[in-house]
């Protein structure tokens, strides 16, 4: 699930143009030669993409090439839709993660609009994981361990229209963790869904490290036989090996199948494959970030060097690259990072606290976990892709006295093990939730990682303060008020993107409970925000309106997301007459909503504006992103409608 | 999970005093003998608190009765606390239905205050499902499939410090079906947790009726062998054999250990066994519903002569019954049952709409969906208990262009597959969820089974409409909605309990999204709710009000929970000077911060009360629960504050 925020690599970049493909599909070759080949091509376009984004999953892009590029050019792209009455097979990836390699095949087999190789993680381009506005695309994913159930409903539904037609499912190893996937395996056996073909792209590495190393999945064969299931074993990167699996697979009736794919992460790179992460200390760089311009260089030039060999061993000529200059990208100085500081700040509270227990879903680097690991690796549990039964076990431990800190994304931390969380709460047992990659950014991931309703999620359990903080400094206060002060369990909610703020906070500020601190002074208007992306533009505008329209507008740090001090609030605001609250969240259920449960509940009668996410996110870089959803300086002067 | 809402049955009740226990304690018995008579024992004393209570899981308590008996008379009682430095043994249950049972197993015991016998499921008494308020109570269960995660942090805990103790963890059969169950099996096995044992209580039954026609386990034994546990079977109706089992367990070092143990639902009563079930059309009757007065007196009767016979066999003498009166209960007329009305509501609609494809997750009784698996087998979908693979299942039907409508209790249905709905809402596709159970009351089954934060927990996903019906003609009206007129996603919220609502809706009412609909004429006031249990409370304080103070109070029938038409609210309301929003929900996140939202968004600035739940909900009966909370005409009539 990791998404490390990458930078665009410099220099030029290359990729495959489209009549490359249509060339080799017009060639001789049989199909094994034509797929192999075609899927290392693939690579370089997926490359390019990646590079050009600046993010995106190439580890298992290129780990599942010669699946995903057999399955597209010989199992579905010669059949017919249902409404003609004739078969037609479903293929999607569970875990999505290899959304860039299956767009390239897409790309290269005139599916999308070939324009569309430039516009990976952008703004009306192709999103970070799959997303069915974007053509061919048969179902969200991003959110991993739905993909088998999803399958068996598209199995059910054309079972009752008399339709027979296969769904491939591509998924991960490391997502075989999931408890959705072992669920989901029970109806699929009983009901004998032949239909339906799980292909585990088993390339042996998750988003940290190995899969063996976070929570091995001992014997899979075993696991899945014990299940009910066809079992089928093949090398994945071989196209011949995997295509004579697959057939032996549908020759088997009555039963849903499972071919275990043996795979490499990151293949057709020597030094992405994951020979490269031998050591006991590595941990795997190419999981979701982009190569840096050196490494990019590496690795095309290995891929082209291997496309060539290839056609030319089956009698084609070299391919011809097309040259792009990459858009440059500017290097930000001093930025704030707060899952750095967070880190920080747990390693020195742990030194002290020897009650604290972190747990970890897998998301090790972007959770700023290795330095608590290294010092404390007693009291660190490594709990996989298995986020529910993590919240569970940190109520275990807190139930036994000790003081758990959990973390995962946002989007998932809050919803996955959603009923576990309230469960904990009920047992007023103490514990720390730390989301990060909060709010709308980054975008590139998409709408599965944009954590815009972990609020409202999460906000109406009794005994959960959730807090966002705004900088560094603060990072490092809130997180003791979660472990020194508050009695109760703490949700910290992070945003994960390098920042600059724009503002400090005051040397001596102390955070209380429901009560929020100014950034600035002013009369005429206030806006309330919490997190570094609304409130620096909160500042912005604040500046703006002060130098164009002479008017003082306050811009009040509110780090408490689901409680409001009401005495606060109106010894604080009262004299203000226009406020504006800016939620990094949907409307519904965001801080927005605290603050005019207060306003109506004191004898305070503002005028109240408010700002938040009113659609699913779109992806896109954070400046389309945010401009798309509203959250532009422009719109806050126009809501706040101060007259010149 | 299931909680019918049963009545008190008639006649006398009887139980066994706790001399009765002390005696046999004394007796020259060895601990296999002890033990076997002592769980029949209990087993009447089980009988009559949920005679009592009229309603609790009768089923599991006595199947799991000896198992449970053994730990506590011979695993646990003997053991020092960890602050000792001592081993101190934990035990569990999962599943937590068997509470009544445990209870009855620490009441003789004389761990618990004998009088709470007559209190379970009453206020301060003792819930339906474990919550560590209640002395000797571990951790809170009770929503399916945490417990293994939980001891896994429970033995963590006990590492870090230095502490090995066994935690030994119940868990139903049906219960398997959850994900986490499996999810938390790989790193018990990878990080050798020989420290826990777990124990199935394999009764074959579920809520509904047998597991293998609900959703089939498959060999037990070989899945759990394939997860890298150390398995053991035996008969857990057995002492000895029960017992022998868990000798051999606890020798294996260094894996965790599960033992199967072959159980009877109902055990010791022959009619509530499962053998009563052999019927293929047949449901189980006595999963959580109290049996009737005939059928208490029946089930008495034999449970006396087995405890005796077994007494005399071992040389004891009869046990001497105490007798109560049982609580008498008022037979109410003309209540209305929201659950049954959307039942034929959804058997009219799929006779129409051959779209339409239930989803249950072995709630079929308590969801009301037998008449249409009975006339539509065909496109009825029964997911057992796997929440997860039901809502994803949903979302691959939903894109194949049918309507697929799901059902579970909204406690489980809001937060279980939070992450799956929100991923089906990003594709925009059609789904109906039906969560029943909704809200406060019944709460008998406690914390875990009532609703309160269901709206909080997917109101801010765009696409999905929340409503909740107020009375059976507007269940049919809005379900109607949901099918012809919503485009999007709906969740119907419904309350369980029947209800004699004390209003009417207008004969030519149509449900306009966002709108309400006054159920009387009133000017001085205003109160806004939804559903039947606040809208007969605010129709009531109405009355009063306008008899007492001579006021003219409007009561709303809000059914919209998560979208509030602004021009109709000042249409409609803005003449009115106080308003109050009763929620049956948590204050935050429910209908009354929509209001909230749609006020301050207008000019309109009355006195805005809020009654809400602001705590975690007690469980108790009906009316103890709501006076607890503050539902009452007092606090009503205290909070309007008007003048007489």
């Amino acid at each position: 699930m990791g998404d490390l925020i990458g930078q665009s690599t410099g220099g030029k970049l290359y990729f495959i143009p489209q009549d490359e493909f249509l060339n080799l599909k017009n060639s001789n070759l049989n199909a094994i030669q034509k797929t192999a080949i075609f899927a290392y091509m693939c690579r370089i376009n997926s490359l390019y993409m990646i590079a050009r984004a600046g993010s995106g999953h190439i580890g298992s892009s290129f780990s599942s090439m010669e699946i995903m590029s057999w399955l597209e050019l010989n199992e579905l792209s010669s059949l017919k839709s249902p409404e003609d009455g004739k078969l037609r097979n479903i293929f999607f990836s569970s875990k999505g993660h290899d959304a860039p390699g299956l767009y390239s095949i897409w790309l290269a087999q005139n599916k999308l609009d070939f324009d569309l190789i430039h516009q990976l993680r952008r703004l009306n381009g192709l999103p970070g994981h799959p997303d069915i506005l974007t053509p061919n695309v048969v179902t969200n994913t991003g959110s991993l361990g739905m993909g088998i159930s999803k399958a068996k409903g598209m199995i059910r539904a054309n079972r009752i229209k008399g339709i027979i037609s296969n769904v491939y499912v591509l998924t991960g190893d490391g997502e075989l963790q999931e408890g959705q996937i072992w669920e989901s395996l029970f109806s699929a056996a009983n009901d004998n869904l032949n239909e339906l073909i799980v292909i585990i792209d088993h390339n042996k590495l998750q988003s940290d490290t190995l899969v063996s190393k976070v929570s091995d999945l001992g014997d899979l064969e075993s696991k899945f036989k014990s299940f009910g299931w066809d079992v089928h074993r093949c090398n994945g990167n071989n196209v011949e090996d995997f295509s004579s699996a697959l057939g032996r697979a549908k020759e088997v009736a009555n039963q849903p199948k499972v071919i275990i794919a043996d795979t490499i992460k990151g293949k057709g790179v020597t030094f992405m494959e994951h020979t490269s992460i031998d050591s006991d200390v590595d941990y795997y760089k190419f999981h979701s970030g982009a190569p840096n311009e050196e490494l990019y260089t590496r690795a095309l030039n290995e891929l082209v060097l291997s496309v060539n060999n290839f056609r030319k061993n089956n009698g084609l000529n070299a391919v011809q690259l097309s040259e792009v200059k990459r858009p440059s990208t500017i290097k930000i100085e001093n930025q704030e990072r707060l899952v750095q500081a967070y880190s920080e700040a747990l390693l020195e509270h742990a030194r002290v606290n020897k009650n604290i227990v972190v747990l970890d879903a897998d998301l090790i680097l972007d959770t700023g976990l290795i330095p608590f690991k290294e010092e404390f690796p007693d009291r660190f549990i490594e709990c996989g892709i298995a986020e529910q039964d993590m919240v569970s076990q940190a109520g275990g431990i807190a139930l036994m006295g000790m003081l758990p800190v959990v973390h995962s994304f946002s989007c998932f931390l809050s919803s996955r093990p959603n009923e576990q969380i309230y469960n904990n709460a009920t047992e007023r047992s103490k514990i720390i939730y730390v989301g990060s990659l909060a709010g709308i950014v980054p975008a590139g991931p998409g709408h599965s990682h944009q954590a815009v309703r972990d609020i409202s999620s999460l906000s109406g359990i009794p005994g959960l303060i959730m807090i966002e903080p705004s900088n560094e400094m603060e990072v490092k206060l809130l997180f003791n008020w979660a472990v020194n002060i508050n009695l109760e369990s703490t949700y910290i909610r992070l945003v994960s993107v390098p920042v600059i703020p724009g503002y400090t906070l005051p040397v001596d500020y102390i955070p209380k409970l429901g009560e929020g601190v100014s950034l600035n002074s002013g009369k005429d208007g206030v806006i309330i925000a919490s997190g570094p992306i609304m409130l620096s533009l909160a500042l912005k505008a604040a500046n703006y309106l002060n130098e164009n329209y002479n008017k003082s507008v306050r811009v009040v740090n509110m780090p408490w997301l689901n409680v409001v001090n009401s005495e606060w609030l109106v010894n604080e605001l009262s004299e203000i007459p226009v406020w504006l609250s800016l939620d990094n969240h949907y409307r519904i259920g965001g801080q927005g909503d605290r603050i005019a449960d207060v306003i109506l509940s004191s004898h305070l009668r503002p005028t109240y504006h408010r700002m938040a996410i009113e659609e699913i996110p779109v992806s896109g870089s954070l400046e389309e992103v945010l401009e798309h959803h509203k959250f532009t300086l422009d719109k806050i002067v126009q809501i706040l409608n101060f007259s010149r």
